[in-house]
């Protein structure tokens, strides 16, 4: 019989245990910090109705979802975000939830867009969110859950860049050109790719004014130092003085200096995100040390998620971390939380007939919560052996020595110690 | 416009926090096991080619399996199961991987079944193998581990029923009736769901004999009490004496017995476990007050499982738990490692004006390691907000007095203490 090339679709991947060892480790320290918030975690289908995910037409359905006819006739398609899904939740079991409700979702996502650098069609989110809420300490909760996950995750250097939409419609309303604001979202957005020249010679287009196009730029444009208050100041003034936004915007800062962690944060209006349901503070992360690798984490308030399912008004904030990006970044980064990857702390290794003495002391090991690997293949030769070791990095090999006493070797340093003693194998492998 | 109805596909959920929150503590502590036995975790894509999936033909394409055509016209299926990708995986990166190789993969898998009582389109596997061992120690050690994770998960009582499928094989041998034997162990298989009387009417069908049919019986039937050593004997006896198997299964109660862990493994001869691929012991897991939820981790010995796409050879041994069945289970025994769902230690009720107070005792407490809620829609009335703790599962709720001490109250016992410390309020929630 022919053999089946074991291969993968196109943009997909198998994650290897050196990748996927950071990747656990990631998502369990992000899920600490969300617990530590009070988020709970939620999932929803991998598969859901074609109509359910993609709003009620589903004739011209996205070329980038998988999606297609189940054996039962039904039009089925595999969630392509975590937030769509979510709108659905609420509309669903809003009755069963205690408001305000703050839920984290960890999970695949599939699209099917052309793979490039770094893209692949099968990739996992982490969505935050906390919805009920519609004030300037919700949106604070979520910019203070993305300040300590950020410091804990040792990444150097980070800033979060905060706009408020609501503030650059009302600018946009004063200088009369609210009607495009759509079109004049999606160009700003752009400035980071296209350049500022670009941008003016488009917004010109849109607006039929160079003028406001130029206006528009000097509202994006950030001042360098320029202080959060004296941005909210300056936007201000362009938007025809104080409002309801620019109020937020100052409560959420004054909240942010309270707390003694408003060295992260600036006022940056450049950010507009182009996803059409933000209605208030919207924000991006960028990493100091790592600026090619763009947004890592992102978000904003939304005050009419789950309108396509549902009349309840539920106002919420949220935020996205791509991880496949934020790995990416960690790495390149060197952070000390993914310094080790090893299979195990220690490896017995042994030759065949001690199998017994073996397992008693890798018993005796784990019991003190030690990670131990025993070698299984006893009858293989030394070195390949400590290869094994070394390919799954671990840090120290325990054998027997005839006298039934043990020789600990440090990996690392090739240092023997002899001892006859279990708790003084795990304070060594403790130091 | 008209509403979408927030519903999900038939057999598919939604995961809930009450059902999440216990979920996640269960993966994470099996997780923790593993890790402490040097197991390494994967990931493979959730889709896959169809002919990789289900082997060359792909023409009549399993009903039971989510199958479709991409948008690049390519075959795909969802993955039935982690054993299939973990074969083709282990064929794509054997070269890469250190041997023995000790993985684990817990994720999502999809099969079309119509939906019964607890079966579900969509449900979470947890695999755990040795690949690369072909010998007493990998069988033992796959074994050890599993009565490590029945122990931490406190089940209560709980039994291994190990059997050997060479030994059953020696024994048809030995009476002549091995070319029967792929129906012979799907119908001894079904011994706990249709009967003996059943049973042996089957197999006087299958061998033509009903002293054959009988002799089966006897194979298969454990006498009470009888001791693992006895079976061995007596399995011995029926087969035409000691062989390969028997030795194996001789040297795998040795090394349980010098563990002392042999007390929650029996030989068990009906256990044949129904699929081709297994070549050595199987074994199921049932516990001991809640038998009616049938086997919660089983599997054993294959010696190619990737043969379909290599020619290396990849002797293994290897377990699933049924997770959904598993939390079934836990939850019915009330396991006390379910006993705490709730979102958080502690929430911080506090009324409008006292964010910035709030926020902060939130970010001590956090520091400290407690689990914060910040209760986020503080115009509510006091009721509302002691609903939402109750719905959360929150024991203590901390507010504000006057004079700025705070008022820390035990929701369950309704005590209330009165303290201007936050270390006292840690002591208080860790008691």
């Amino acid at each position: 019989m022919s053999l089946i090339e074991p291969i993968v679709l196109k943009g997909f991947r198998d994650s290897l245990p050196e990748q996927e060892i950071p990747k656990k480790k990631i998502m369990r320290a992000l899920e600490d910090q969300f617990q530590s918030y009070g988020f709970v975690p939620i999932d929803t289908p991998a598969l859901e109705y074609t109509s359910v995910l993609l709003g009620k037409g589903g004739g011209e359905t996205d070329k980038q979802i998988f999606h297609f006819t189940d054996n039962g006739g039904r039009e089925v398609a595999m969630r392509f975000d975590l937030t769509v899904p979510f709108a659905r939740f609420l509309a669903a079991h809003n009755a069963n939830l205690a408001l305000p409700f703050k839920r984290y979702h960890i999970n695949k996502v599939w699209r099917g867009e052309n793979p490039q650098k770094g893209r692949y069609r099968e990739f996992i989110q982490c969505d935050f969110d906390i919805v009920g809420a519609d004030n300037a300490e919700s949106d604070f909760e979520i910019l203070s859950l993305m300040d300590s996950s950020f410091k804990m995750l040792q990444v150097g250097g980070y800033t979060f860049h905060v706009a408020h939409r609501g503030l650059f419609n009302a600018f946009l309303e004063f200088n009369g050109i609210k009607e495009h604001s759509v079109e004049i979202l999606r160009t700003v957005d752009k400035l980071r790719k296209i350049g500022k020249d670009a941008v003016i010679e488009q917004l010109t287009e849109i607006t039929s004014s160079k003028e406001k196009a130029e206006r528009i730029c000097e509202y994006i444009e950030r001042p360098e130092n320029e202080t959060f208050e004296e941005g909210i100041k300056r936007l201000e003034a362009l938007a025809g003085g104080e409002n309801e936004a620019s109020i937020r915007l100052t409560e959420i800062h004054d909240l942010l200096k309270a707390l003694g962690i408003d060295e992260h944060f600036i006022l940056d209006p450049s950010i507009t995100r182009g996803l059409d349901y933000y209605t208030g503070i919207v924000y991006e992360t960028f990493l100091t040390d790592c600026p090619q690798i763009g947004s890592v984490c992102s978000g904003g308030r939304y005050n009419n998620l789950a309108s396509l399912y549902t009349k309840e008004h539920l106002p919420g904030v949220g935020s996205s971390i791509g991880l496949d990006r934020l790995l990416a970044a960690l790495e390149e980064l060197k952070s000390p939380l993914l310094a080790d990857s090893s299979s195990a702390d220690i490896v017995i290794l042994h030759r065949p007939g001690e199998e017994k003495n073996a397992m008693k002391v890798a018993r005796e090991l784990r019991e003190k919560g030690i990670k131990v690997d025993v070698y299984l293949t006893p009858e293989k030769k030394a070195k390949q052996q400590y290869d094994y070791a070394a390919k799954n990095r671990i840090r120290y090999a325990l054998s027997f020595k005839e006298d039934g006493s043990y020789s600990l070797k440090n990996l690392e340093t090739r240092e023997i110690t002899n001892t006859t003693s279990v708790s003084d194998i795990c304070s060594q492998i403790a130091r």
